[in-house]
């Protein structure tokens, strides 16, 4: 029987992934998906593809050299051998870093949610596994009460700005950390953020000796190393700190952690809880929390900005970006509309 | 109206508690006990004077020059004007590094629990505070499951070596970590851990990485420090870590804390839970954590060591020994019988 078969680009690491990402570290290629389907699959061609920092530490941990990289994408079906993802319907499909997919694991997709007026692209940002991870992270581990003083970290990226909303709505003070005077005042000034530190020109323990005089209840926090320290050497008794990421430690060989403040003491006397935790844990009650985040859009509490990169060459700068700072919210490629 | 007094001894923090702890910052003093008791109260004496580790950054946080210093202790009802303490009863009671105690706030007392055929210093020790400590960190904050492959720290010492046990009782494979060789062949052949490591001698990371091919589970830890770092980078996915101490760090200064191995990365990409935790959160359910201990000793499976320092002149003596190391099990000074 012949088999019918359609070109595709996808990126792959060109060689193992450790110390600092560079550009060196993907290389470009072209395969053939054959498209003739079996029954129960589905073929889709990438319509955005989601770039996000956790990608930096997984590829070192998982993958070798020839691998292609992991993404969530916003995805349109092209053929369809499956009616729970009909032709030219879209959906999320977690296939990496590649222009069409033949997917045979339905594990893999997910139905598009409803997005209402939004552009589709923020069902991967703050309606989508960025805006989850914010959610978990702050309801189930941070766990706010009205009133207590919340600290979040990269204040200004994709998660970071969801999760503060997400404690702003629950009626605390928020106080966002990040590394510019425009996030600061982004934060501010458009997010609702009730104190912004710029880390880079602030003295932070001070700024929060003074802004949380009797301790921070809940860190939220993104970056790790000695910035995130210092929060957690400031908290109260009984404080919940979610580890979302640590994108200052990324570059680290993992085999031979960064020297760093200790933060066991601080742990000890204040009875504190230092989690790190992963949106998979969560996967059964997803439309729970997506609909918690929809609902916060609608009543105007909740809003993100996306800086689109336009075109599939542009993936490797685009996660880039992720780690030289200076974009407010989420980054996402287009492939095509 | 003519009241009487008795004379009694206490000792007091000559200066403030800063940096390594000495016989310089302890000064003994004497004063008068008024004994003409009101409705309620009871004047007791002291048999055994407990000596813990969590005293030095106690000390250092909330004792000012000329405070006695704090404690619990075994004591013999004198005077009772409270018919809840009879004369002659025995009592633990939370009065500090003192001769004789006239209570009023009966917070401060308890009732000695039933202590079988041993010894009632051990009341101080593996029946109380200490084994209470061992047994809520272990229970609800490690949370260990049959198979698990649990790490306790200082595992020769007086909450170490009960939270082994505790660990070894409910079917883990259990590892513990000390600075001696007596006290390696202790815990391995008197109290029944599985395997022991010699944090001086050993190398610690390829010792865990030999007996916890697949991670440790759980760690139970008194030190902090690059000794706790190691075994937290070397746990497993969902791995639990209870922080009862972190006795390698109370000479730093608080405000400035030490360098250390930092623990970021093995959190986040572990999803670990790293929580400080004190027994007292626990207090109104004690009594089943007594219980449970006092039924580990009757079936064999809980024992313990006392050092007894003898007279009251020996505290800063004893409280000094905690941390040179050396001492296997549980440190108490014997006042009287």
């Amino acid at each position: 029987m012949e088999s019918t078969a359609t070109r595709c680009q996808k990126w792959v690491l060109a060689k193992k992934m450790t110390g600092t990402a560079t550009l060196s570290h993907f290389g470009l290629e072209e395969e053939d998906v054959a498209t003739d389907l079996q029954d129960g699959e589905v073929l889709c061609e990438a319509l955005y593809i989601s770039v996000d920092p956790y990608m930096r530490p997984y590829a070192e941990r998982s993958l070798s050299e020839g691998s292609m990289m992991m993404a969530e994408q916003i995805a349109r079906v092209l053929h369809s051998k499956n009616p729970q993802f009909p032709e030219k319907s879209l959906v999320l499909a977690n296939v990496g870093w590649r222009t069409l997919s033949r997917v045979s694991d339905m594990t893999s997709l997910r139905q598009l949610p409803v997005m209402g007026d939004l552009p589709v692209s923020h069902a991967l940002g703050m309606l989508g596994l960025t805006g989850l991870t914010a959610y978990y992270g702050m309801t189930e581990v941070c766990k706010p009460k009205t009133g207590d003083v919340v600290v979040v970290t990269s204040a200004g990226g994709a998660v970071g700005s969801v999760a503060a909303q997400i404690a702003k709505a629950a009626g605390c003070k928020v106080i966002g950390i990040c590394g510019s005077d425009d996030k600061c005042r982004w934060i501010t000034e458009e997010l609702g953020m009730d104190v912004a530190i710029n880390y880079k020109t602030d003295n932070v323990s001070a700024k929060l000796q003074e802004e949380a005089p009797t301790g921070v209840n809940c860190l939220f926090d993104n970056v790790g190393g000695d910035l995130a320290s210092a929060v957690i050497c400031h908290m109260s008794l009984g404080g919940r700190a979610a580890l979302c990421g640590s994108i200052s430690l990324y570059s680290d060989d993992i085999h031979h952690p960064s020297q760093g403040l200790s933060i066991y003491r601080a742990i000890v006397a204040k009875q504190l809880t230092v989690q790190g935790f992963n949106v998979i844990h969560w996967f059964s009650s997803w439309d729970v929390a997506y609909r918690a985040l929809y609902n916060l859009v609608q009543e105007g509490k909740l809003r993100s900005k996306e800086l689109i990169y336009d075109g599939f060459d542009k993936l490797p700068e685009a996660f880039l970006k992720l780690f030289k700072g200076g974009n407010l919210g989420k980054i996402v490629v287009k492939i095509q509309d």
